[in-house]
């Protein structure tokens, strides 16, 4: 007899690990019937999201007016469909675009199938190790650089909560006629209270593709995108959503995404305002802390990071003998805190509306605690730090040779690690999480890139994408067919 | 006070509407707890549906297994992205290809995104009003015409329970080098029972998507994808659902297909059982219909056709004077009997195991009822009779002039429909339901083409596609840019 995914799901739930994770509704009760009963299809009287008229529209709506965007549509196959479809609307094969380079896989996709070619920008590094916000002057540069520009696509907050100046960058990107694309899926409590920055939504951004699953109460797959601007053709918004979302769209996901939409505008104020009283409350607890840091806002602007999102809480520990992975570990296996990733540098904590105190202050005493036994074991004190230099060697620019749609027409073959420099790569290689290529098909192996591959290999980090897991051969490109 | 999605929904599970229409659940109270509380992300111990390497995994193999595949996949956007996902693992772009014309519109905008050419084989028509199989020596003669086909992809079983012979057809795609991909979206039950056909899986198919929320008691948007044969390079396959599915794959969505699966393993034998008899005993009490038709197994051999699905209960109006939309209208309104769909001739009714022995009698009572009507009054018995000639006119061959993927490159207008003949079409224009395409982008508008568009509208059938919804102008193709 197999335990079943169902069953493992729900003896998890029955266990007292608290989740400091996606999705934000924090796996509370909220109030829902056996979802079998209401699960129907496009029958009479329910719409059809993919010509929406009636209750769907209507829906539609209401999320539009709460985000107050121009037009707003339900997805049911998360942002990267979103992402996809923003991508298509905007552009056409052949066209040219600018991509931050720490964007979401599906950016890349989209490059990929759309056959676009890309120039990237890169996110600034930060000596606390995580990586910082998209600089308009560096934007300007690339605009000079290039012409006939399509779209930029930017991701802004980041999974560490760093937020870009969207008000400049689409400036700097109207100015030269092309559209912004804000990949705000790690934003979708933006504007909805004071306490979080503005959404790229209101910020001048022509389209904006949040998950309300990440950090709202929605159920996990759901988000939204916005058409925020009249400069976007909106039925074509609608074209590519028609081929990148199932042609039988979950009215339980639908349903979920009209309840967070309906608790926000009947109780935000309230949530939020607890909210902001708990987290408050939580990164005072925490400013004592010598030896593992919790960033704040202060620390940000020492950086001079634009804004960034306080929901994230970013816990560091650098400086001290213990890598991000040890953290997570302890935390998780010690406390039975899940948080929602660690890098080697750090772990980040998601947080959300739906936490509780209870919750805040396992985090704030397991952190004290762990604090402690650094304090009173030197030895764990002098360990090695990594920097931004690390960050920077890791997420250096890499020569393309090839754009990534083109790769898809050419051979490739494995190739041992050692006598790959000088080729061209096949493969996405990548950290994860947060899951930012630090090479991607088409882009030219260095002695540089193997040598900092070796010094994440040797670190422990979790390497993903390559077709050989034991990451001895690299997939490369080798004649043209 | 708006009544948001959800208690829309709620309201109407306590109705006695009966669901004679997907999902095939069929909203009975399968057990499961509230989702909020399973609703997780991919923690610790949970696995990744993009890197299955653990639980996923294990669940993906019991899917497998189920249905004698090489290697099966979930999929949580609908067969919507596992037809993508095969079209783009199978070819290339510029790849010829084979589509049948009564394919569903994921086919076509697969076309579109990877610039596939295409030849369209077109499904035979039936005097019953329906569309028929597709014939393997009208295959044949397409592939004597064509060179270098990548992939034939075909709908077999169709909406209305018509099955090919997939056998023979895999045998000429592979005897010419070709995969084959079949979309049996209507036929996850398939080879689950001796009481329905094999499934494309176990007869010579290289790629097979399956709605497993259409036929089976699974969550709507659920859908499998095997890959069947070796032909089939699985890592593509992998790579194209990483570009069309959700990085956030829903677990509830997961745990429904896995609890779906299970039930069919430990219970399906007396499900199947109990729901064949409840299906023979409702054709046996429907044989004695003189002016309703239900449609059997032995008209379908009249027709020379290969096989059809008994599920589909198909209800024919041909030659009264009700035509399909007034029984749908009134088994709906006068009975509360919700069926699937209707076209001009006739009703569809789904069914699945989890159809009650009420709901068949309902449904049979209902028909006998609106029987004696019809027989009381003469005057219903004389109505137009809509036979194959209209439905061969309506789905005739149009010329293609352009690709669809071409068609993107072109400036588009919108001309008057009596100015529009011998212009580019550059829109799909449907009968919904099914949502065949009449015509496509690139397609020629002929005088033919606008005299049955006429007799389309004139007959009350619901168009779909054109922006203009009023349907006085259609988008053309004007000049290159």
């Amino acid at each position: 007899m197999y335990q079943d995914l169902y069953e493992r799901l729900a003896a998890y739930s029955d266990t007292d690990y608290y989740p400091f994770h996606m999705p934000g509704h924090k796996r509370a009760s909220l109030p829902f019937c056996n979802p079998y009963k209401i699960d129907i299809t496009e029958i009479d009287g329910f719409d059809n999201l993919h010509h929406a008229e009636d209750l769907l529209m209507e829906a539609q709506k209401r999320l539009a007016n709460l985000y107050q965007s121009r037009q707003s549509f339900y997805l049911v196959n998360g942002s990267t469909c979103g992402i996809l479809s923003a991508a298509g609307a905007a552009a056409k094969r052949g066209d040219s675009v600018i991509i931050a380079r720490n964007c979401h896989k599906a950016a890349y996709n989209a490059v990929k199938i759309f056959g676009l070619k890309t120039d990237y920008i890169y996110p600034e590094f930060m000596q606390c190790g995580i990586q910082g916000q998209i600089r308009p002057d560096e934007l300007e540069r690339l605009f000079n650089k290039r012409k006939n520009i399509r779209f930029v696509m930017i991701t802004s907050p980041t999974y560490d909560g760093i937020v870009s100046d969207i008000e400049k960058i689409a400036d700097i990107v109207h100015a030269h006629h092309a559209y912004l694309i804000v990949d705000e899926a790690h934003g979708a409590h933006f504007s909805l209270s004071s306490y979080f920055p503005e959404s790229a939504v209101s910020r001048g951004a022509d389209i904006v593709i949040q998950s309300l699953h990440k950090t709202l109460p929605s159920f996990t797959q759901t988000a939204v995108l916005h058409v925020a601007s009249d400069r976007m053709d909106v039925s074509k918004v609608q074209e590519m959503l028609g081929i990148f979302q199932t042609s039988s769209p979950s009215y339980l996901l639908m349903a979920g995404i009209d309840l967070c939409v309906k608790m926000i505008v009947q109780s935000g104020k309230e949530l939020f305002d607890t909210y902001h009283q708990r987290l408050a409350s939580f990164y005072k607890k925490c400013e004592g802390l010598k030896h593992l840091h919790v960033l704040t806002r202060k620390d940000y602007h020492a950086y001079r990071v634009f804004d960034t999102d306080q929901s994230k809480i970013v816990i560091s520990t650098l400086g001290t003998a213990m890598n991000g992975k040890q953290l997570y570990d302890c935390l998780l296996n010690r406390y039975h805190l899940q948080t929602e990733m660690y890098s080697a540098w750090y772990v980040l904590a998601m947080t959300s509306m739906m936490d509780t105190q209870e919750g805040f202050e396992r985090l704030a005493n397991a952190l004290w605690e762990i604090e402690e036994e650094l304090g009173r074991n030197q030895n764990l004190l002098s360990g090695e730090t990594c920097t931004e230099l690390f960050l920077k060697r890791v997420y250096a620019p890499r020569e393309k040779v090839l754009e990534i749609s083109d790769t898809g027409y050419y051979n490739i073959e494995e190739t041992l690690l050692e006598e790959s420099s000088g080729r061209i790569c096949a493969e996405y290689i990548y950290l994860y999480p947060p899951g930012i290529p630090i090479i991607v098909p088409g882009e030219m192996i260095s002695d540089q890139f193997l040598c900092i591959l070796g010094e994440c290999r040797g670190m422990g980090l979790n390497l993903q994408g390559m077709k050989d897991q034991m990451i001895r051969k690299i997939l490369t490109i080798t004649y043209k067919q």
